[in-house]
């Protein structure tokens, strides 16, 4: 089941610095997990934003859920979902 | 230069149904032309609806213009263009 | 796979009266066949809107987008697709 | 009466944990009793979010609204209510 | 069971005038019995446009439904329904 | 002359609860002085919102920002202000 | 009483060029009669736009609704009206 | 060289209260010195809200620039700047 | 005087082919006439889009409101004007 | 590559004042050794806000990223890039 997730980090100004390092250190080795199973299929960052453009592979919503709401930096971003299937046309087959 | 580009498509109802699909088979023609070249790197359907998110790799903004302006279909699109670029937290070498 | 779907509905003035009975005549056909299997959860009328809110459980996306678009009133409809899970603290059953 | 209430939760980055947790224990008891007496018909995640799609049938507007105003978690939620009714082609009993 | 409805009503420019006068004719002679039936509580002008601002009071979500959808300029307003009740400080017994 | 005011009321989640307490109590005090001057003639809430529709009678514009903007909840308050006439269908009296 | 009101002009491409230079026209004259009764206090053309920002000094809103509605070319307009009053701190009796 | 500039002013509620009344009576003294000298043609309040509209008419962007970021309460404004410029019909010679 | 100007041009697509090239070749001549003048100073393609975001350089609002208004390709566009001004830290001549 | 930033910044009320103007001095001595070096080629305020509009000329995405995410003043800021390219019919040499 495919979905992109677009991912909006705002992090408050006045937030702990050496806490946010650990967070982002968190979230790299989750995402780097996420990525090697195949789960985070694609990540790509928006130019002059803290922000970037995802793909994801899994089996269910309630498998995106959980991966989502349990990522370090969670409760400082806002996602939008937006639900994709494979399109007919394309060639490669890890368009899947 | 990697971009996202959402793509809206709108024929409206009167339109020509015969016409449509011709436009429809040279736009799919002129897709797998692109990304067999490597210049149109992934595409998805969006559920739901007559729209794609896709995924560009081209070495200028003029030759990502050219390319959309030329589409078949371009004069029943809306797009909205996006730049990217690589996450560096990425472990996949074609998330360039 | 949990959706839901808010579709909304805009019959041009001039449009064919006759052809637009005749559609809503098989919508209402396509849209039983795909209650009885289970498939288009359910139904509700928006108040005052020729609009709908709707759950489906399918079994992918693709089945979703496959459903959607071959509905008989699909060219007059505009869609809002939100994915959803079950609700862990939900005691029924069919919130599933 | 149907309505579908669309709430989302924002708890502050600083809110006291402890108390965080209190509230979504009594949220919890406190929907589930809604559940069983059949005011809360329905209720399923957003994914991705901390948001849930919930159907009402209650007795009146003050009804619907003396519940939702005095959840645990009312101060904390976003509320967009939409007032629906029977579908007409509905197969389903309760979708009343 | 209280509502707010705000109208919008667009005629198209080339829309046959007489036709036109006897939709509105009919419109007012509906309007005004459902006002003396109590259903249609409300009515204002909003200034400097074809629109109006009403209340309603009905026995469910359904009748206004009904009410609303059967209305002679229905298919030329854009409505947006707005769930009321009672205001407990409220002295008027006739903001029921 | 006739205007709707559409209020609606956020107050900080960490404000003073007694303070709060007495300006809702004088909110009330000041609100039935103007409904009882005919000033304030309906209010309705707005189901699951702390937040109100308001339908005003006064002499100028003057008059009403005045009222408007020395209510004790003013501070805690967003105003959308709409100025309404009598429609000329209606057989009420008192829609004015 | 005083309102400034927006108006946004848009005639359809395919409108009779002459029958649009006579309602302009018929506009204009409209336009100069209520500037000279002092109803119509200011005019200022939007740069770019067919568009004007303007403001009204009329009885009540009713009179206002009547001299908005029946303008030459009030069916081609979008009309956004707010309502103003007098600033304490003007020095200049004409701001009233 | 004349504009429209919409000024919402938003005071946070801890702000301290004496500090406010300083930069309000500031800011009553700049505005009428630019009253005084023609810069700040026009001045209304928006009904119900802590805003104005204003009417310039300045030698240049730049003059506008730093008479507006100059204010006392610019901090605390919200500010959209409209262009504008003479209506050919107005009849008024201070509509310039 | 410096302002931005954002244009959308919108050609419906039924408009008549060699009209259109005629109105983009005068559109063209006139654009590089005010660009030699020194009005236009720049144009940039804005990708994926017909449109573009230029830069203006005239003497008054008024000349501004001419120039656009008399495009030949200005019935079919919508513009977004934004009032600029010199950048106090810039090191170039020409961004006047 | 070309492209169009505008930013917005907000320094938060109560922020430090002089560290605030050390960073403002940061961002200028930053601005004008990119200006020199070519990548920010333009820059212009915009009227009534601390904002500006800028058009960077660089190679890459990547770059475009890390010239803007390093920027002094960036966790003051809200960026929006628009990509650009070269105007076809532009006669100037540095609208490139």
């Amino acid at each position: 089941m495919l979905a992109m997730v677009q991912m909006n980090v705002r992090i408050p100004l006045d937030f702990d610095k050496q806490e946010a390092e650990r967070l982002k250190t968190h979230e790299k080795q989750r995402f780097q997990e996420l990525q090697r199973a195949g789960k985070w299929r694609h990540i790509w960052r928006v130019v002059g934003r803290y922000a970037n453009v995802s793909i994801f592979d899994v089996e269910s919503n309630s498998e995106l859920h959980d991966i989502l709401t349990s990522l370090p930096l969670y409760p400082f971003m806002e996602m939008e979902v937006t639900p994709l299937c494979r399109h007919p046309s394309s060639l490669h087959e890890d368009d899947r």
